[in-house]
């Protein structure tokens, strides 16, 4: 959906920087000055610092004199607003509002009913004053970043990057690159295999009396079940048991080689 | 839940005190810095400057030489790393891992079975590097915030803060504080009355042809309810009605008040 990004009589240059990285880092391109500061905000150096690598966002930004101009083609127009005024549009949370929005997109689709919106502005106030009355007016919702009622002062640029994060989880988002291999489960043949490899090895060490086993093997297959053990961690397992095994054998009678005992196992290969 | 967020290696000292401002805004307060850049951060000016009035946060801060010195007592480790790894703990989105770390506490509290936190650590490494591995190797889970493929740079304190908001969102979020009052529907027989009161207006005006009303009053209805009007505009409303009434027959004809018409509506009163 197009997508807009307002920021009204925005006055500190790290602002702006942030708000271009903020809207990039979740695909997002359009924005809109209206009547900042600094007329030549978009080239000064604190911005370009703050933005990273955001630069085209900066390069495509307009500044324009008045919302009017801002507000071009918009449809749904959503303020942010953080302190409680008399009248005007209803306050919601972002993340519900943004729910509602588009599901409500849809269901306009099959009635052809009511709202439908294909285009969506968020305004930000100044820094220091918030948005002015008159500009609440104009919108269709007053979104509120649920915060501590004790401390709500949220820095300009973070408010950006989270209503920008929320609208874009709402369209779908991007998936998650995952950094690792998915994860491979030993079956519980596997994992029996190995349990009964250290048994042995357990038994070997002096650790594991078969005489009076207790509640050990079932403790441990407790704990390798909540492990969730890939293969390679079963394999790793079975080498730690032919080690037990191994030394405490050889430590018993040197000349004996007791490991055939585990050549069944695929460690001991 | 206990929650703790750890910089670590951190270099920019406004980062450090956005990080702070990102956290009192989302009601946490526990900071840890392992090893930053400059030994007096917390008492920089860019700190204290970004931090803007969470200073009891940086106040509460501590440094640290090492990652184990800011673990402790942290029962689950969260890494967050963009870079992709051969190998570690497996990489979700902050919002699906949040919502099954905390059923999973609650499913887990019947049964006494697997992972139960009480505290959560959030892990952040340097704004050059990232986190080491060895680092990330400790950790439970590598968040990944989900940004557009083609520009995942995100800022230290843009990612405290929206890790801090999903997370306070999954922890139950704060109340939005609405800024108006709760609006109040007009019921149906005021919507009614007010289209009656309409439809002479409109036909005393010429606009309606009672010969040949076409569509329009089921039209105009449509849109009133679309509207959700309150009493107060059911009210405006009918005031337009009337004046619209009482101008076009005064100019019809100048003695006669036939405003009487409409007397038995409140906007009459």
């Amino acid at each position: 959906m197009k997508t807009r990004f307002v920021l009204i009589n925005t006055s500190h240059a790290g602002n702006v920087g942030a708000t271009a990285r903020a809207m990039k880092v979740m695909g997002f391109d359009d924005l809109v000055l209206v009547a900042p500061r600094w007329a030549n905000v978009l080239n000064r150096e604190e911005t370009i610092q703050r933005a990273s690598g955001a630069l085209d966002v900066l390069k495509n930004a307009r500044i324009v004199a008045t919302l009017d101009e801002a507000l071009d083609g918009m449809a749904h127009l959503c303020a942010t607003a953080m302190t409680p005024r008399d009248f005007g549009p209803p306050t919601r949370a972002p993340r519900a509002h943004f729910a509602d929005l588009l599901s409500k997109k849809e269901r306009d689709a099959e009635s052809g009913q009511g709202l439908r919106p294909d285009s969506v502005a968020f305004l930000f106030g100044s820094e220091r004053f918030g948005m002015q009355n008159e500009d609440v007016y104009r919108c269709h919702v007053a979104l509120s970043i649920p915060t501590d009622p004790k401390f709500g002062s949220l820095n300009l640029g973070a408010a950006v990057q989270l209503i920008a994060y929320d609208w874009r989880q709402a369209l779908g988002g991007f998936a998650v690159q995952s950094a690792t291999p998915e994860p491979q489960l030993a079956d519980a043949a596997a994992v029996a295999g190995m349990l009964r490899h250290w048994e042995e090895a357990l038994t070997d060490i002096g650790f594991l009396d078969p005489a009076s086993p207790k509640k050990l093997m079932p403790r441990l297959n407790q704990l390798f079940n909540r492990a969730q053990l890939s293969p390679e961690e079963i394999h790793i397992l079975r080498g730690v048991a032919k080690a037990m095994s191994k030394s405490a054998l050889n430590k018993a009678m040197p000349d004996a080689d007791k490991t055939t005992r585990s050549a069944d196992t695929p460690a001991a290969q």
